[in-house]
């Protein structure tokens, strides 16, 4: 069986709760004492259970900001 | 066997490029006919196959952007 370890370094905040009480979630997450990434995915309320999302490095953040910046929404 | 049918309605960008060529792209894609969702993905360079990813709803994206738009980057 393969362990995963993680930290979630820093809660950077929520973009949508499901009617469970699972959230969306974007936080800066160490997987396996790595250096922090940022983690967009979905959580149990109280962080028990996590569901399927991404990672994305800083670099990706920053182009997906600038992408979303240039949407009209 | 299931099929699953999209159609990219709008590519809005890529937010990086590995080594063998995929982007992770943000989209907005139609799912089995349903109103386009966005969708943060990683493709294959021709749109040939499609890895994991996300779906969002455009709730969930306005409030990504107001979190990326609060963090120091």
């Amino acid at each position: 069986m393969v362990e995963i370890k993680y930290e979630i370094k820093e809660s950077i905040g929520s973009i949508s709760q499901s009617p469970k009480g699972w959230n969306k979630e974007l936080n800066l997450i160490s997987w396996n004492g790595k250096e922090p990434k940022f983690d967009l995915r979905d959580w149990a309320p109280e962080h028990e259970k996590m569901g399927k999302g991404l990672t994305l490095t800083l670099d990706e953040v920053k182009a997906l900001r600038n992408l979303l910046n240039g949407l009209e929404l």
